[in-house]
């Protein structure tokens, strides 16, 4: 269990040394000779010079006729001039003007005589109508200067010149090597232990997107011996290697030693979070990049220290990160000791743009899917205050942030459902969706940063539902309540009900595991609700802290065993094959800010409410009512 | 040579209707079943929802050891708590945590003692540093909606939840039909009326960097059978077809008869320009476009109306165009029944972004390649003056233009070199020349439009070069001149020199056909002064108003044996394997204004020309005399 200390080097710092380092072991592009017409989007490695001229002859430029222009010299339109057969020639477009002739007339331009003569109403000026030779390109002219990528109209420009093959740099070659005892290839029937290997394709994927090529070795176990004949292998067969997992400070850490032995290693240990445990080495010119298992250190290492050597090989100048200016909904405690890289999730209400942090568990590779942009806390700042102004590196265009309906409230699947057909209908509109619980949801709408809130909330006094918390939140009137769905709120348990759990205050029966739902969350007002009603001690019920986030993950508890019954929907428990209890119905709707009501994507969301491919789905998931979906609840 | 009659519809309702048609045909995407390891960037068909739950299993969030919460309770700093080897079990990061065991410590927090038993200063709290199952992505959730665009991470999300094939967006195959008795295939020897295919290679490239595949089929003559056969197969094999040339109103104009008789046609003629010829058809649901035969002509046909029905195929919202505002540095004029597209070259010169129209033939490829922009102007208006304000869609992003030196002025081919050095040197720089001759530089530099200006003018009273212009056309004396090269400029003859030419009055002679460069270039003033200096009289020597824009055209022209005689600079004629009579030495200088003395581009430019592989690379070229170029040259 013992580990060895790690460096903890400023990021910047060691980008420059690792560069410095592989610029003295003589890392560089190779290049290689393709044909022209497969160089779309590749670099060229020299200069690229015309081999012929192009027009390679003296080439009609319109349909028409080519004469001596001195022939018509005198022509006008009172004093036409007629041209005999053997003084005219016809010609296409393209056709070669013969030497002798030094100008074309248009076809629209002549009046065709029966004696098969022409008569014309212009003079022709010489060389009109005529591309001559090298018009468009002249031998021996550079056509591409070096390291230039190729466009689709430089292809055609080169074939033009006569160039049919140019050398260009060679796309990198990044080999990636997944270890790790636990690690097993895709499937869809782990056992507890294994961990499916998708890092490689995450790789892959994206040093492919930067201009790279990729390969993935097979799975190495933890044994020294063959990690390092496989990273030797990689070495001798790519031009970069990333390394994968192993590289903490951990019991199977094999990593920096394999590096150290074929090669050097400079840097083990980053200050930057995720990722700090990376290992920046080499075999000769060959980046060896040691990578964290955990797929977002991963991810943050590879595009901080694997993408810019594939920039420098590419030679072509690294497309610009887009950056903007977003208020944090949330506050971001950041170390001292690293620079850290906070996924946040985007959108637009009104003009601002509003970023919230995401889950920064390193191994939630969805959290880095779902996110918009990433706020970089640099080195020696603690962090930043909800409703900073902060700067965001963008993932996501700002054009689809604009379009992006934001919903922040309490989960129901149902809302997915929603955001997929509301892109279906509009391709260019998106839904963002954040499950913070109905409570949650009001603080957001009154915060001025979501569109549209999901809402679930029981008035303890007269048993209706969210139109009080409306008068008590919004005082001024300034928001809509949209009805949405009914929903079948109950107790799920393991399939077959193993403990016979038949009432809701079953949950505080000997022996029965509880997994709650998170304060504030209409399931967890409702809960507490019920347990005062029925006058149990919410402290001897085991597991009442325990809090999941959505209806799903407290499902999943209850299917892995790790819990016997947790309040929550009827499509959760029907999604995990569990069984289900149910309780009470409970209305489920949508709180919209006046603000937001005339964008684009809430008139497409009400539209959506409204249509019959809704309430098909809706009905289709189970445990859910359907009524006037779309309509405004009146509030008076 | 009669011609059918051509539709003149707008461009914005030609699109509009040609989609209904296409629509009511049933053109629309296919999808395909693909690995998710290879689906980065291609586009979801339906929503993708998990099979299993990631992590499947609750795992170790640490390396550490697992125990039961309750065993830890009580333990603090001051009131450690020490743990037997049976109640806690060893366990790396990833590793499942037995079912009886509630949380991890870290191996951080950990004293390990001799007997094998642990000690801990802090209690665990339940759950702590455990991944729950579905931490990351729930069975049954909704991972990515339909019609969205794959990411690397969100590859691994779908392998994370049990996804190893999803269904996408079938990339559309787009079918390329070149026709034409005079196409043949790329070749570096073509014979006079021979016209390179290269269109086929310029769409494919286009579609290709749209997320289409593309398919060039065999170039056909000019055979209505043939032709229509092809059509027909390739209608069969692809989604969309492009059929390339014989869609004007030409000799041979099959297309629009092939596409009517295989299909029908919606539109033969557009109000664009370049493009008017084009032909909107379909055979059912898959589009036929006929295309011009001039590469401009297609490539604007192409982008304006194929690339919308890919980007509709492809459900993912377009890739907005980028537009800037710039300044027109020559006036365009166009005809108030097209819509016409014309290329411009854009630079930045201080904080104004100029933009300069290209050539507008439409057989010019090479201007399409060298274009940063198109300015479209509206059907209905008659141009724009010089020094208009005009919107212009971006092909070159702002940042290179930023980035981009202009030079404007007299060309010389060792321009293209240093543009090749300058861009070896730091990839983020570019260099832009257009050749307008001297004079047209220095009046480019005076309407503030470029970085520097090639110059060679001789003052006709001392035979000094550009330093009186300076004076002259810069009273203010906020240029500088900088020292770059002397030339030997002479007349070109053909090789063996056939007629004989010694001296420069030798151009005037009986049956000596000449070729002049354009007025207010450098060399054109010194042939002018020359005759004067001879007592030649220009309008009797034949070709002495025959203009081109270059030293390398003058010099195609030569080789063609279309013209005797050229004046021009040594280079050219060794490029063009021609003979040369030396006629004097001139001063090829750069004037550079003060503004732009200290951007980075000038910088390196100087530096450049500085440089000991600029002087190994001019002297390599031959016709050059090398003297501190890079220098500033004193004006006084």
């Amino acid at each position: 269990m013992g580990f060895e200390y790690l460096t903890n080097v400023p990021l910047e710092q060691a980008r420059a040394d690792y560069r410095k380092l592989l610029k003295e072991q003589g890392f560089g592009p190779r290049t290689e000779v393709i044909p022209v017409y497969e160089a779309c989007g590749r670099v060229t490695a020299r200069a690229v010079y015309a081999h012929i001229c192009a027009p390679h002859y003296a080439a009609s430029a319109m349909d028409g006729v080519a004469v001596c222009a001195r022939d018509t010299f005198g022509a006008t339109e009172t004093t036409p001039v007629t041209l005999q057969k053997e003084q005219y020639i016809v010609l296409d477009t393209g056709d070669p003007v013969p030497e002798d002739r030094d100008a074309v007339i248009m076809v629209e331009d002549i009046v065709k005589n029966e004696d098969g003569s022409i008569t014309i109403h212009a003079a022709a000026a010489p060389w009109q109508h005529i591309r001559q030779i090298g018009e468009d390109v002249c031998a021996g002219e550079m056509i591409l200067p070096s390291h230039m990528t190729v466009s689709p109209s430089a292809i055609g420009a080169m074939i033009a010149g006569g160039v049919l093959e140019i050398e260009v740099i060679a796309k990198p070659v990044v080999g990636i090597i997944p270890t790790g005892d636990e690690i097993i290839p895709p499937c869809t029937d782990p056992k507890p232990g294994d961990i499916l290997e998708f890092n490689g394709s995450i790789f892959s994927a994206m040093v492919k997107s930067w201009g790279a090529d990729a390969v993935v070795y097979p799975i190495v176990p933890d044994k020294f011996d063959q990690i390092k004949a496989m990273v030797s292998r990689a070495a001798a067969e790519c031009d970069m290697v990333i390394l994968n997992a192993g590289s903490s400070a951990g019991r199977e850490d094999y990593s920096a030693r394999v590096i150290r032995e074929l090669g050097q290693v400079l840097y083990h240990g980053i200050a930057m979070k995720p990722g700090k445990p990376a290992i920046l080495g080499c075999q000769g010119a060959k980046p060896i990049l040691g990578v964290p298992g955990y797929p977002v250190s991963g991810i943050i290492v590879v595009e901080q220290l694997l993408k810019p050597l594939i920039d420098h090989w590419l030679k072509v100048p690294a497309v610009p990160s887009q950056y903007a200016q977003a208020i944090l909904t949330r506050p971001v405690v950041s170390g001292l000791k690293y620079q850290e890289f906070v996924r946040v999730r985007m959108g637009y209400v009104g003009d601002r743009l509003m970023a919230s942090p995401l889950s920064r568990g390193s191994g939630v590779v969805s959290s880095f899917m779902k996110a918009d942009g990433i706020l970089e806390v640099p080195q020696g700042l603690e962090g930043f205050e909800a409703g900073a102004e902060v700067t965001v590196r963008l993932l996501s265009p700002l054009e689809k942030l604009r379009n992006t309906l934001v919903v922040i409230g309490s989960h129901d699947p149902l809302l997915d459902e929603v955001a997929d057909m509301l892109h279906l209908e509009d391709s260019s509109l998106f839904m963002s969706s954040s499950h913070v619980g109905s409570m949650g949801g009001i603080m957001a709408i009154r915060r001025g940063e979501a569109h549209a809130a999901g809402c679930h909330l029981l008035n303890t006094q007269d048993g209706s539902y969210n139109r009080s918390f409306m008068k008590k939140y919004f005082p001024r009137g300034d928001v809509k309540l949209v009805r949405c769905v009914g929903r079948q709120q109950g107790l799920m348990v393991a399939r077959g009900n193993p403990l016979n759990i038949q009432k809701f205050s079953d949950i505080a029966a000997e022996g029965v595991r509880y997994v709650n739902r998170q304060k504030g969350s209409g399931t967890r007002i409702l809960t507490d609700y019920l347990c005062k009603q029925e006058n149990l001690d919410t402290s001897a019920i085991y597991g009442y802290d325990r809090e999941e986030l959505t209806h799903t993950s407290v499902a999943a508890q209850i299917v892995s065993g790790s819990a016997d019954a947790g309040m929550g929907i009827y499509s959760a428990a029907k999604l995990y094959g569990l069984d289900f209890i149910p309780i009470c119905i409970e209305e489920y709707d949508l709180i919209i800010p006046d603000h937001a009501w005339e964008t684009p994507m809430v008139r497409q969301l009400i539209a959506t409410l409204k249509s019959d491919g809704f309430r098909d789905k809706i009905l289709s998931l189970g445990g859910y009512t359907v009524e006037n979906p779309g309509e405004i609840i009146p509030l008076d």
